[in-house]
């Protein structure tokens, strides 16, 4: 988040899509159809009460058949205040200016499937409180299923985190776990696990619960759906348990090095640290490089690499590997290549670090399209 | 704000309110009849368009006489994060805890009126956000009048405070003017002038600009309205023109010694510095003292004291100081005398702490009554 400068938020660009893979009914471009679960996984003892539907459909023959992208994870305010030096105890300072924004890691790769038109289910916890309401918001304006968000009662606030953009460039940063950290049930609901093993693919993030990301991978294992597991969020070692589960650890540079405890200088370095994470059994890697582009490591396998693309200007990089992760989920789930999935995610990125904000910069998916016909 | 500790907040306690002064055709005991303005000012240049009527009424001949408080003010969000230490430059800290609610001098003023069932019309500015909604949404429930309440769009947010709670009992904060500081018009609209020069008392404070507390004190002046003016908020010295239309300076002991830059230590510094504010034409000086109760200085009389009505439990006094100068002035429009009123607002000051929070605890006015029952 460094360099973020606030102002007020650039009027989104327009979110009228020409969907490019699947047709709708519907009349709004930014909605898509949820389905009954398609019998993808031979899951005998599914315990479904009834079809979920997000959105009735009008025309049952033009249903969209692919299993959705289920993002299990955070949904967060985050609170950005510019002020010109921390304050000391006791004092009060002004700030130049704030802004309050839907974030959360869960919450943006889950917006970022649904404005690009993919069917997107967001599994997560908020509190009763104005964060929460404007998470759901974000969310419900992107086009996601918001079917599996538990609202936590009894004071537990929605996870929000206060962003201080200091002067010199320097950010501090208080995090309110909140419900995306507690009140989790000990046992994920069926109805929750169930969405999972009806997905085409699970997204999921470090700022819930490990156990609750244990019970969410094992319960996508279970029934083949492969699961991306985003690195980013809490900074502790990845328990062995969630590992087994994971098809595709996608870790930035930073993240990659304080997992591995290894350098991440050269292209080398960071092909070495990808086979120690093959070592943990996680045969797929996919490392965010920044503005130097982004590989994938396949074990046994030759790297596959992908520069960034070329962004105009680079106005505020919030949310850029948030949308890069759930950009190459949706590529990936939709059948596309390896190489075509790098390509589609680094394209979704480049527009994405364009505008400012997280959920507000999101692509939809003709920007993609379009700005992949250059590349 | 010292020593506020965050959880859930109580469960409101009932706000079911025999109305004591005034009947009422509303079911919801906490809403107020607001009517067409009572000529009681001659006001032959006015000119509002139509009768102002925030709650319809079904029976004419059951109209409250009369004229509402009005507030004009800083609405906010207060978002309390409890933290160990402060996070130093580049740092990321957890928070033991976060909770966001509806302040601001203003809001939390007119809540007060709203909530002692009293015709209460809240003037202010917020911003198309989350905030926005928080604040109105707890002014309306409270009751209050929401016509004159204005909707900046534009980016500008919603004014807001981040409070952070330091396990060593230190706050440090950090404020965003936002809506409150800023697009105020040159010139404020007539319609606000109007419900101003229509009031039976006005109450402003000093987080908004000095120039528009200018226009309203002198509107109320020159319609005969009294003012009393709260010195919380900015720390800057009071312009004399403001001060000119002032009926009662209502400073706590920290501002009045600010202020007049005289000690407050004892009651005769304190009469000293009150007599240093008749100097600039300030004919009452309403002095809060906390604990130690409050006193109303009138030029050329005697002091009125009143101790502080014991509260059982302090557990919060945020929105204390704004409960007792909403609940004098409120007690002043319905005729009590200077006596009573301190009385009546030093009850509802007392049950004020003993809650969490500035608009949740603030009282309603059974409760009030029964407090004075016992004093």
């Amino acid at each position: 988040m460094k360099g973020i400068r606030l102002s007020p938020p650039p009027t989104q660009t327009t979110n009228t899509i020409q969907l490019q893979s699947f047709p709708t009914t519907s009349t709004n471009p930014n909605q898509v159809q949820f389905l009954p679960f398609q019998s993808k996984h031979n899951n005998k003892k599914k315990k479904t009460k009834a079809p979920i539907l997000c959105l009735s459909s009008t025309n049952p023959s033009k249903i969209h058949p692919q299993p959705p992208l289920v993002v299990v994870g955070s949904a967060n305010a985050d609170i950005y205040v510019e002020i010109d030096r921390l304050p000391k105890e006791g004092e009060t300072v002004p700030a130049k200016t704030g802004q309050t924004l839907a974030g959360g890691k869960g919450a943006n790769q889950a917006a970022c499937g649904g404005k690009l038109s993919y069917p997107t289910y967001f599994v997560g916890q908020v509190g009763q409180d104005s964060y929460g309401k404007l998470v759901t918001e974000a969310l419900r304006s992107g086009g996601v299923c918001l079917d599996h968000v538990t609202t936590i009662s009894g004071g537990t606030p929605t996870g929000h985190a206060v962003v201080m953009l200091q002067s010199d460039g320097q950010n501090s940063i208080i995090v309110v776990g909140g419900a995306n950290m507690s009140c989790w049930p000990e046992i994920l609901p069926q109805h929750d696990l169930d969405v999972v093993r009806n997905a085409g693919i699970v997204l999921l993030q470090r700022e819930i619960p490990d156990a609750v990301n244990i019970q969410v991978a094992k319960a996508a294992r279970s029934a083949g759906v492969p699961v991306i597991f985003d690195a980013g969020g809490m900074d502790s070692p990845i328990p062995q348990e969630l590992l087994n589960y994971v098809d595709i650890l996608s870790p930035n540079e930073t993240e990659l090095g304080r997992l591995t405890g290894m350098p991440t200088e050269s292209f080398e370095d960071i092909a070495q640290a990808a086979a120690k994470c093959h070592k943990w059994g996680v045969k797929q890697v996919l490392v965010k490089l920044g503005e130097k582009g982004s590989a994938l490591f396949i074990e046994g396998e030759e790297p596959i690499q992908q520069p960034a693309i070329f962004a105009k200007k680079v106005l505020d990089t919030t949310g850029a590997g948030d949308t890069f992760t759930a950009a190459f989920a949706v590529a990936l789930v939709e059948g596309k290549s390896k190489k075509e999935c790098l390509k589609f995610a680094a394209a979704a990125a480049s527009l994405c670090v364009q505008v400012k904000g997280a959920i507000p910069s999101m692509p939809d998916r003709k920007s993609v399209l379009e700005l992949l016909n250059y590349h």
